[in-house]
């Protein structure tokens, strides 16, 4: 069973936790720095959520990835190695968390780069990468491969890892979806304004139970994508508990880090091939 | 009882697959082509959305419609007719998404013809249209009579088939309401912003056997609007297998592709013809 | 007890159905009147919805009000006088729907006048108003006490029927709330953009039942408001019946037509006597 | 226990009831103020929401807190001193309820005065303030700390209380969280618009369940921000003594007005001191 990327499990979760902190509203303005609330509302991500977080794995001894921006690597020193010493593993997620799809070609690659090298700087290897926002260019998968990396995780066309060809080589893509992502459920801010109605913990917790019975019928990859500034709050670390304590108590779901699933994919025969090119369209039926 | 339109049914329920793929991202903005995120989040519609649904159909045996855009069966060779192969109906979606209402009729005409040449090269034979968007003009009508197809499935006057006039002839409306529509429950992308916040699966399970059993009462037809890129996801095929269980179980219930409706209905002197015409609309009244 | 608003009763429940037809969109833009989607979706009220609902109330022998815009009694003949025939009251709601505070104090005086001109001509006696949109200006209540209208029905400011001064004499309002509203909980159309997830009816069923149970125990107006283009579809018009079964099994809760309980409220000494004034607002404090 | 600052509680529950009336909305336009059903529904607050809110507390026997608009409490005289007579706290939450970030340091020194001057003419001694909108500058805590308040409660950096240093001094902060506030589950107007689905009071129940438990678990903050022209509706209150009731029942919950709360943080030598600092921005990396 080793060979295959499932390792004979029903379903395999990928706890992975984005540790966003100030970046993805600075993203949308840099003006928001003025904005006191805000900013602390993002800080309480890696100072209170990811704590907690971290405690919480440990107590449930699963293992997870944490895609770290760059930014927020380099703001806070000691922040990816703590993580790499409780047994998780630290991604790429860019640098300042703006979208690939709204940087220049050459911006998206030296936002790239720069994450690259703050994470060398401080030891810390890096196997993959998630594009900010999940908007990836058609390059993002490129540049993954060019500098060496294992695998992505930004793309969303399948519920099982798969194979893309991209520029000088082959990577592994981790898909992700919105449906198992906290933001949608518990993201709110006036200013910049995000959200509209806050969801309960008891709502996302049906939510993703439902979604990994369906992917355990159907064999996939549960690719759960959770915010410390979101779902490191109390009673949303309690669902995130809840959720993990049920998936354990199934029998069929394995629990890995991304890089693990990884690995096991690009050795897995069977995992299918997608292509992965920009769609050719015609002026004439899309006019604008 | 086989002379009316619901064949002694308390409902009839016809399950209609729209197979938009990246059409209605596009439709928005031909620049989105450029989001690999976003396209593959389309693609995941007939690459792995639609295959899992027509497994679940078999399993089910239960028949469907397809509302395919022209554009899709184009740049997916096989596509419609491996779903006409499966026993299903294949209809017309437009060409490639963009709303009657947004184009000029000279637009419109050409974008109905434009997919009924694709179907016709393709062997595929069509009896009925939906509008992208359900966002039919006055126009749209009068090209499903005069181009000879039996229904069109764009309209919201009714719960229960219905006639109406159109230019050259009659043709039967078999109506939707956004109600019974998967998008509104699960749709989310952040560009083009669609969506706000994602349902469970449980909800929406929970709002279609409401309305089955509210259509039950009043003898309707439960016109299912399902999006495979949306729908095919794990934990909402079992929603949707949940859902035909739950009809097939109520013992009252019948499955009809559209086309075999449409045909009841036409041939149903009973059902109602209502009027369709542009209301005339007073300046003084409404001055913008 | 008859002296008393509520007679006794622990809450008093009007239903009342707003008739909107094509007049909430076409007050959005005349334009939309090309689209034939959403007139049909609209005209769904009058011709589908509205009957329906008549043959409930019949059924459940209960009496309610009927708010019907001048345009909708005026393209639709007859329809106002049937509302009347089955023992229901239709009160006035304005000639098009456009809101009060959109327009001009002569364009508010002069649409009002015109549905008052509509309703003589049909022989429809009207008691009371409700603005579009629930959007009064501070002419509207004027204007309802002028023309020797006994009540309003468009403010917010309690949850019993409150007295207010209107220029040349005093009218009750019976307030209206947001959260009574069907359309925040159902309405859904793409152009124009209205609403976002569109919710279930045991959601919608929920929140009325607990609204109600909180209003008997306050002892307050249920002023419930319902458009039959929204709780006119099957599985709404079954959760509106199972709301009234329930009220009518509370054993304490009384229905009555808008016009009965403003009537009892005029000769009810204790209701309140609300200020109803504009704030005087100064520029140093908002500027804009 | 005395000494720490939840004092031996497994949560501390601080109900704050933020008394706007017609602020938030004029902040949004002085135009707003024509709009008379608008400025009914806001009037409610103080009117109808605040009077039943304060008897609801007498009857639980809790304590509670009140962020009153300098405007508010000059516009209805009284208001403020028959809440401190009901043994509850009022504090400051501006003057106009414009957010500060939304004005010039000047503005919002002047905005933070006026109120100061208001409460101070009435007698009523103000120890805490809360932000318009929780939309602090990294001024606002300086302001609290130079006119000698004890406490802010407008940040959202831990769940528990911190210390900060401003300025002139230090201050505790006790923390808020939009999702324990009750204007994202219930608000809703058309202009200025606000909101999106409206929700029940049985989901907003849940929702501060979940998070009371998830905040004992981890012995936690749980500030609770009502609005009366929101929670003071019949059904919404009674989910508001529900809440209360379970949280009296769970025997380990101590309930607290803030400045209690603030005064056991700052003699507690254990509670963390957070960092109060605007993020350094570089433009290269954020460009706009």
């Amino acid at each position: 069973m080793s060979e295959t990327w499932h390792g004979g499990a029903a379903a395999v979760v990928t706890l992975t936790f984005d540790v966003d902190a100030e970046t993805p509203i600075l993203a949308q303005g840099r003006d928001y720095a003025r904005h006191a609330s805000t900013m602390s509302h993002q800080a309480y991500g890696p100072d209170v959520g990811l704590p907690r977080i971290l405690d919480l794995l440990d107590e449930l001894g699963v293992p997870a990835t944490f895609f770290v921006p760059g930014w927020v690597a380099e703001h806070r020193l000691g922040l990816a190695g703590s993580i790499v010493e409780r047994g998780h593993e630290v991604a790429h997620h860019s640098y300042g968390h703006r979208p690939p799809t709204s940087m220049t070609p050459q911006e998206e690659r030296a936002d790239f780069v720069r994450a690259l090298e703050v994470f060398a700087d401080q030891g810390i290897e890096i196997a993959g990468h998630r594009a900010a926002l999940w908007e990836a260019s058609w390059q993002t998968a490129r540049l993954v491969a060019e500098y060496g990396l294992l695998y992505d995780s930004s793309l969303m066309g399948d519920d099982r890892p798969y194979r893309i060809s991209a520029g000088s080589g082959e990577i592994v893509e981790l898909p992700a979806h919105w449906s198992l992502d906290d933001w949608e459920q518990y993201a709110y801010l006036p200013a910049p304004h995000i959200g509209s109605v806050i969801e309960s913990p008891a709502k996302v917790l049906e939510l993703w139970r439902a979604e990994l019975d369906g992917m355990r019928h159907y064999r996939c990859l549960f690719n759960l994508c959770v915010h410390p500034f979101l779902s490191g709050r109390p009673g949303r670390a309690q669902a995130l508990r809840r959720f993990i304590e049920y998936a354990l108590t199934c029998g069929d779901v394995r629990f890995a880090r991304c890089r693990d699933v990884a690995e096991a994919a690009a050795a897995d025969p069977e995992i299918a091939t997608r292509p992965h090119r920009e769609p050719v369209v015609d002026p004439g039926v899309y006019p604008v």
